[in-house]
């Protein structure tokens, strides 16, 4: 299809359909002409996957560009391209680390791993991630919810058991390391939406009627 | 304490801290004189909470605005600062909502909360957030990830009870209601946290040592 089609059918405006191809999130089509060129369902597929990364994801145009490398890498195995999808939704970090407060919670979050027996890199990003929230939990004095670290750790453990066997079971290898990328990102999304809901259920029914 | 104090001790430096008052983030000083005023604990706290929302929640300066102005509103149910925190968490919208394959993603979105049986404001923002990552599962082909959706949705609703039960329990209505936001915001992060490194610890035991 030409690039006008590619827009059209997947929704996204021909600028930024350019805007991908020059940034090299989307591989240039096979050349017809002086300036066509002729794009295919891979194309389209991309663009939907970019899509989903950048707009229900919240990751940056950087944060995608890396994580479709990986992607593409067909070296790279499966638990590193994991890696790479972790550090491009790991965000902007926290000004504070560094300092002893910081430190403290950075150390907390190694003894929570390290206590349900996870094996997981030392500079995972999602460590640093855990440190920032346990530091600014015990900032504001609020303690208390750490009381739910326990709870969500075994709540994790349980689904991610069930998400990384369901991507297995895929078989193909594009189709699991696609499923590996969405399943972080995606998954995240549908987990964080539900939570919110169940949390606006369960403080509805104890609120009362209104 | 001065501003200077109030910046040291906060760790935000005084350029940020004079952009929160101007914005109104941060409330007034006790004027003590032309061009100095007294800050007390209160700022402090405040500054602290201003941190957590921007940098460990990700909120805009706009989103932590919101959520402050329904933390102070002493007339509002706590129920309704929950709904607040949602909608300062919701992020921007995806373009394509409106489209038949978005509103097709949205109501299954509420067959998903109906058939749980949970009572939600039927423009809860987090149904959106269900929809749009339904929507981008579905155009990617990765429609087997839903078989997940029961499994996140059980262990939210058992993880909510937990969580709504932990900042009742608080007694005092200033702690309930900044529990109520940090619960939310925070709680997130350090859920989704453990979420990346459950899954990368599940990973790693699949893929074999290295």
């Amino acid at each position: 299809m030409k690039i006008s089609e590619l827009s059209r059918t997947s929704g996204v405006s021909l600028p930024t359909v350019k805007y991908y191809l020059r940034e090299g999130l989307l591989p240039p089509g096979r050349p017809t002409g002086r300036n066509q060129a002729e794009y295919g369902d891979a194309h389209l597929r991309r663009l939907r996957l970019i899509r989903a990364l950048l707009d229900v994801g919240n990751l940056s145009v950087a944060g995608v560009r890396q994580v479709l490398q990986a992607v593409d890498d067909a070296e790279l195995p499966g638990h590193h391209l994991l890696g790479t999808a972790h550090e491009a939704i790991a965000g902007v970090p926290r000004a504070d680390r560094g300092t002893p407060g910081w430190q403290a919670a950075r150390a907390e979050a190694g003894r929570i791993v390290a206590g349900r027996g996870w094996r997981v890199h030392e500079r995972a990003p999602a460590l640093d991630q855990l440190a920032d929230a346990i530091a600014a939990l015990r900032e504001l004095g609020q303690e208390d919810m750490l009381a739910m670290v326990d709870d969500y750790a075994e709540a994790t453990e349980r689904l991610a058991r069930q998400e990384v066997a369901l991507v297995l079971a895929r078989g193909d290898r594009a189709a699991m390391v696609e499923g590996l990328v969405t399943g972080t990102v995606l998954g995240e999304a549908v987990l964080t939406a539900l939570r919110r809901l169940a949390q606006e259920h369960t403080s509805a029914g104890l609120a009362g009627p209104g």
